[in-house]
């Protein structure tokens, strides 16, 4: 595999008031297309930093270095200086480059800033570049077996020009071995429980397991050089008992695929919440052309709501509580009938910190389904803080409505 | 300062299976407790990277090194070994270690797998430091004037001990020089027009001027070691025409801002939401004791929803248009009424990324407020993503909830 090092450059990244999520999003796209990412580093705005960075990377037999940040046009922006440095050469200013610069400010009828030319300035013999997403453009250098790629570090630009122009070229450059993947997002059963039935499976050697645990996803990636063998680890994936609790398989993500489906078999949707507060709403709609289905929700935190909007009786609330079958029950009849939707889901629970004398303990929850064909609850547990309750409930409650749903 | 340099430890981290939290959630504790953060470096399980990386760390000056990960108990947990090999020591197995491991699993009755002793295990001479959050006790090592400490991976336990035990613990070791600090919050304001005008304050040279982007939040932080010129800065910054987009001042954020003073003022909200889809109803319920103040929403996507349940005119939406200050009125007045609550707000905007061809540009967004002496409609435009549209549209509901707000 090709060994890849990353730097990013700030002193924001190095005293925490910036959570870098550039080298994570280059890391899983490099792992992606076969790259191996070898070491990851991060130094201040500082030339002999960043000289030392550079010198540090290159041990171990990588083969480019990919650094972000530091390429604005300000007086701490030192990226192209320490650059030339390492590799022993100086600057120049690119003339096609400084022109286009100086157009985008004429265009807008405003002054061309001086300090920008050093916008237009490259490590002598550097391959530009362009960036689509901003004004700071990337560079390649090379020097013998020494690869290094700039790019900026405003997250936007750097996803944008890494998805346009780095990866087709790194991949014309270094030409990895492709290797092809499978990856199934499971949800409601332990990364323990799901490794230890994939372990019983005996799998080719030729296939690398990987587990992701993104909260509440887990996910199970299987990756290979050999096709019919990936085929076959998935078939073996798909037969084990964890299968119940596989969410989707494939590239898409479940709110992409109730999204595909909703809009096929054409019903909409109408929701009434409780402890979720509007994040089942949000989490919908979060995807552009949700309007196609979802008509709206009910946030009824207050019980006040529950009983004078959705219609659940004052009776249902005082004998068996807010937080309750029955309640969830009445709550998603109610919804579906205010709101004139094919389908009604609910949820009311406890999230916490901290429930009343005589609730459920914190981390109930309780979903109710309607449809013009059925309607039923379900009583679910998570042991948790408030916002993981919140987020295992809203998307237990978008799972239960993909595996309930009747496709047209 | 005292420099310290971290190392996160794990093959999970290189390959973008898991975004480090670690060391933003590090590097911002220890920047705040006056230490200086230098380098971040994240190598694989591997002794002799391990062993590279710390070579490289303790260059420039670095007093002490943190590094988390790798002090599991499976064979890929090798931070114990290579600290010990770096230290050119050896690793010893303490007693009282072991037996509080091995009561552990007695105490439920377990079998006790010989791969724990792995987790009693240390570098000769490190003192250990006990770990209230997990299993994996952490360490210190001290040869001459480098200091490491070890702990482990796992972001729940890592912060447990780095408040409870690290960070008394390094403070008593490095008495760092106390410095002060002033947070202020502005919303809808570039942080380079921030920049000019704080630039203009000509700010005594014993301040620290840091500026911090979350969208859609600017911060400006000012830190001195000098607390009578901090004050004065203080009040310096609070003379600017900025202040209009000031926020919040102090360590408060606005969400616990608006949550003290509506219990504080015993009063009421109900929220009729658009284009943002119950994100407003999600973030104030956030915050637990929420149910105070929020009796719910009604998240009125579809304008069915915004005719029966709000009775907003269907002449109003004919006339003006669902995404216009007319309907934002009517769904802010209608909330209020139909939950019955002290106010009543209303968003209805074009999130994107298009936007039907009669309708008003995407970004475009209305908010309505409403309480029992006044009402009003205030328009806005954002141009961004439609997760931008919607995070600003909701910050400015919120924001403007909180300057309207009249207080008992």
């Amino acid at each position: 595999m090709i060994k890849v090092a990353l730097l990013t450059i700030g002193s924001e990244l190095l005293d925490g008031r910036t959570l870098d999520t550039n080298v994570n999003y280059l890391a899983k796209g490099l792992s992606q297309n076969s790259f191996s990412v070898a070491n990851i580093l991060t130094c201040a705005d500082q030339i002999d930093s960043i000289v030392d960075a550079l010198t540090f990377a290159y041990q171990q037999d990588i083969s480019l270095v990919i650094t972000s940040g530091g390429l604005g046009p300000t007086t701490d922006d030192l990226t192209r200086e320490a650059v030339a440095k390492f590799f022993q050469t100086g600057l120049i200013i690119d003339p096609e480059e400084l022109a286009k610069q100086k157009k985008r400010y004429a265009d807008r009828g405003r002054e061309f800033p001086e300090s920008n030319i050093k916008q237009a300035t490259f490590p002598i013999g550097s391959q530009i570049i362009k960036n689509n997403f901003g004004t700071a453009p990337s560079f390649l250098v090379n020097k013998g077996n020494r690869w290094l790629i700039s790019l900026p570090g405003v997250p936007s630009e750097l996803k944008g020009i890494f998805q346009e122009e780095i990866l087709p070229l790194i991949s014309r450059i270094f030409t990895p071995e492709k290797i092809a993947q499978k990856r199934f997002v499971f949800f409601n059963i332990p990364e323990s429980a799901l490794n230890d039935q994939v372990s019983k499976l005996k799998l080719s050697e030729e296939i690398e397991v990987i587990y992701e645990t993104s909260f509440p996803e887990n996910k199970l990636i299987l990756k290979s050089k050999n096709l019919p063998e990936l085929q076959r680890a998935s078939e073996q994936v798909l037969s084990l008992p964890a299968k119940e609790f596989l969410i989707t398989c494939g590239e898409q993500s479940m709110l992409e695929v109730i999204h595909q489906e909703l809009i096929a078999s054409k019903q909409t949707l109408a929701i009434a919440e409780s402890c979720t507060g509007g994040l089942i709403g949000k989490t919908l709609t979060d995807q552009a052309g949700s309007s196609e289905y979802f008509l709206g929700s009910i946030v009824s935190y207050h019980n006040s709501v529950k009983e004078n909007i959705l219609e659940v009786s004052s009776k249902i609330i005082t004998q068996y509580g807010a937080v309750s079958a029955e309640c969830a029950l009445e709550m998603a009849l109610g919804v579906r009938k205010k709101l004139q939707s094919d389908i009604g889901l609910s949820v009311t629970g406890i999230a916490g910190p901290t429930s009343g004398n005589e609730k459920p303990p914190v981390g109930t929850v309780y979903i109710g389904y309607a449809d013009n064909n059925r309607s039923f609850t379900k009583e679910i547990f998570f042991s948790g803080t408030r916002e993981q309750v919140r987020r295992f409930a809203s998307y237990y409650t978008l799972g239960l409505l993909l595996k309930s749903n009747p496709k047209s």
